[in-house]
């Protein structure tokens, strides 16, 4: 395989569109300090109260040791509280702060201009025909993420 | 923005579907241990003789900081040799070894497969669709990348 061919792949090219919308959402958002991770996050908290770091991380697709270094970040930032579980003291709680809850609605608008950047030069057409087959392929392929996204929590820890 | 908006908006779908690009890879090629972007570095250098650590970040797109370690690991294997240009020695070059010529080689049928699986389950059209988009959604934003793809060398490193 050439340089030519690999960067013809979907590998190459989902990594690039990944560093794109990254950089683009870090730009947006360059005034509160916060990346896409760390928003999914307060988002995921802020809907489920009492929420637990192995849910959590269900719920945004992040492996348990990438989330370990964004709930730190965040904890140091006081957007979230840290606590245990009053059914299970190991399972360790993510809460969110008053601080967390004042950041996600104020970041909000830069949020949106940041994703709605990505697509804002094609077609109308043709970022819908885009996003549908995208969701299609993250749909059928979530199994075999690292980090796949589970909406419905495994009864063990309920 | 609820988590139903952000399970909808493209950074969270781009993330997720370059997880699964990743876990595809690591699977098909988990014999070799091999990362995608360590086996971008090691076809880049089959590519470019002499190369040095500046322009195999711009063609590979990855950031310095990132290529360090992703260089570091390569030469631990023995994949690599690392050197001292000869026209300018504080520029460091990356040079293939056999060890590394052979890898490539032996890992190439398991990236191809790695490659073909994530798009493997839509029809021939959706999927051409799709790639063209994704193309050019890659092209017409690369430089909002925080590690812009760049084929054309810099003229003072040359």
């Amino acid at each position: 395989m050439s340089m030519e061919d690999l960067y013809a792949k979907p590998g190459h090219l989902i990594r690039r569109a990944h560093q794109i919308v990254v950089g683009m959402f870090m730009e947006e958002c360059a005034a509160f300090d916060l990346t896409p991770v760390q928003y999914a996050c307060l988002v995921a908290a802020r809907e489920n109260p009492g929420l637990d770091a192995t849910r959590l991380s269900h719920l945004v697709a992040l492996d348990r040791a990438t989330l370990g270094k964004v709930l730190d970040r965040l904890a140091d930032k006081r957007l979230i509280r840290r606590g245990s579980s009053t059914r299970d003291r190991r399972q360790k709680t993510v809460e969110l702060t008053h601080a967390g809850a004042r950041l996600i609605a104020e970041v909000e608008p830069a949020v949106s201009r940041a994703q709605d950047r990505f697509l804002s030069r094609l077609p109308l057409g043709e970022r819908r025909a885009f996003m549908s087959t995208l969701s299609r392929l993250v749909e059928l392929n979530n199994e075999y993420s690292r980090a796949p996204l589970r909406l419905v929590a495994n009864v063990e820890q309920e």
